[in-house]
């Protein structure tokens, strides 16, 4: 059933004309609920409010894969410019790319490039480079630009691991042996539309894999970043780490802007160590649209803002 | 909702007359679902069955709180003559008790004469004996019993503490500081109907108390009977002795005969050590009743027995 309407929501917003309209109306529609602006200096508010309450975050530019270098340079200026803007402010110069949006599947030479100036100018800020994970092909080449771009003087860089993907426990145990103590890996469950040839399809199967990995690279000394919306999962791996006596410096939650306010509020108020990843940008229309298509209560905001 | 139907399933239980037709008609209403046997030597295969599946098993003789020394004795014999022939045939002796089944509620002293015997005989097979938890009036009787049997030479006796109760976090402290490393004690989170001035009344607080119990326990060095059938918690408490590092000399999982069996076989096979609390005994009808109220989905058990 929720596939079913998973592809009914993206089957509509990729229809003809549909991208216009909500571009056109698309504030009203509720894209504010889970982006956070157009523009950083528009985000700064939501951004500053989050920092105030407690909560730490992370931004995404939001952009999708680039077709040529021209592209990728611009992509890369306008992350720049984001880091440069939030240190500014005082904000933390925390930020996610999507490796594709660097130039990752077009040329890995340039991505590199990319990837190590912004991740240095992210550190030299106080902050850090996390490299999103996109779907399974590009793993590879995303393992090997983290271990380029932690080469190039950015040790704090980072990266995601899926638990839904059969090779994630491998890449796991390569990571963490190629990793500082204390280095910094998000695990999440995954997304994407795989084939059962290379991820797990049983929900229940990629519960216990997102714990399982969460718990390998604890033991192996990382910091993790549990990164799921699943209270059921959040409880088990908190409850994992408290009993390891695992501090904030070795753990913490992420979960995204406008999913689950209360919950997040809650998970703070707690003495979590909790980090909200902001989307902004112009480019929200595929992030938005899978927000909906993930969840009907979604949905829901979306009317409130039509009939407001 | 669930209070509405627990309150009508327990008062159609009271009614006079029902009794009798369901002692006359018991095993076809699907009694053997949640009581072993009338007799030990009845229950006999359902708890071979257990232990060959890799479940342990604690045998509660199952009993109402007793007016006269006569009915406390005859209940001791009862309980002895269980604890003997579990132990002849090689099954474990361990066994719970109601303290008001020995005469806790009649004379404190009788009871602990009583209890002690017990207690002692039970360690004697290797076994133990283990005080079950009543309502809150008799918190304070029971730990002094619990005192009193252990100083009696049985030092594997152990008790049960009520997560919904305030005074729990304070009596788990003392019972931890005045117990044996890796002493037991059962964790529930308590199922009787006690006012607010004494017990929590919402779930989400009472199980926080639960895990937050379990927690203080093993922090103290207490080997945990998780006695529980809510599986969020069982994953969190098992999450925590995960982190912990704690093997299954410091925990098991605790279910109760007939409740949730797959549940119960899927934790043994994930390697969690399980033990089952399995009831026996002609005065089976106040468990039943409670079985059947606490559950809608019981009912259809009965229902199923009556039309087959």
């Amino acid at each position: 059933m929720l596939n079913l309407y998973r592809r009914t929501v993206l089957g509509i917003a990729g229809l003809p004309g549909v991208e216009g309209v909500a571009r056109r109306y698309g504030w009203r529609f509720g894209v504010g609920r889970f982006v956070a602006g157009e523009t950083v200096a528009a985000a700064r508010p939501a951004l500053r409010a989050l920092v105030d309450e407690g909560r730490a975050t992370i931004v995404d530019v939001l952009g999708e894969y680039v077709r040529d270098e021209a592209a990728a340079r611009a992509m890369a200026a306008s992350v720049a410019t984001t880091i440069a803007t939030l240190a500014d402010a005082g904000l933390p110069a925390v930020v996610s790319v999507k490796p594709t949006q660097l130039g990752l599947g077009i040329d890995p030479a340039l991505a590199l490039e990319l990837a190590s100036d912004l991740a240095r100018a992210a550190e030299a800020r106080g902050g850090r480079l996390c490299l999103d994970m996109e779907d399974h092909r590009f793993v590879d080449a995303t393992l090997d630009l983290l271990a380029g771009v932690r080469a190039a003087g950015a040790p704090r860089a980072s990266t995601v691991l899926q638990a839904y993907l059969h090779r994630t426990p491998d890449d796991l145990v390569a990571l963490l042996a190629a990793s500082p103590p204390g280095a910094e890996v998000r695990i999440v469950k995954g997304a994407y539309h795989e084939p059962a040839e290379v991820a797990l399809t049983a929900m229940s199967e990629v519960r216990r894999a997102f714990l399982s990995a969460c718990e390998t690279a604890w033991r192996g000394g990382a910091k993790v970043n549990v990164a799921t919306h699943d209270e059921g999962l959040i409880a088990e791996a908190t409850a994992f780490a408290r009993g390891a006596g695992l501090g904030q410096e070795r753990y913490e939650l992420q979960l995204l802007y406008g999913v689950k306010p209360a919950l997040q509020r809650r998970l703070a108020a707690a003495g979590h160590p909790v980090r909200i990843y902001v989307p902004l940008g112009v480019d929200w229309y595929g992030y938005f649209s899978r927000r909906l298509a993930e969840r009907p209560a979604n949905v829901a905001v979306v009317l409130r803002g039509l009939f407001r």
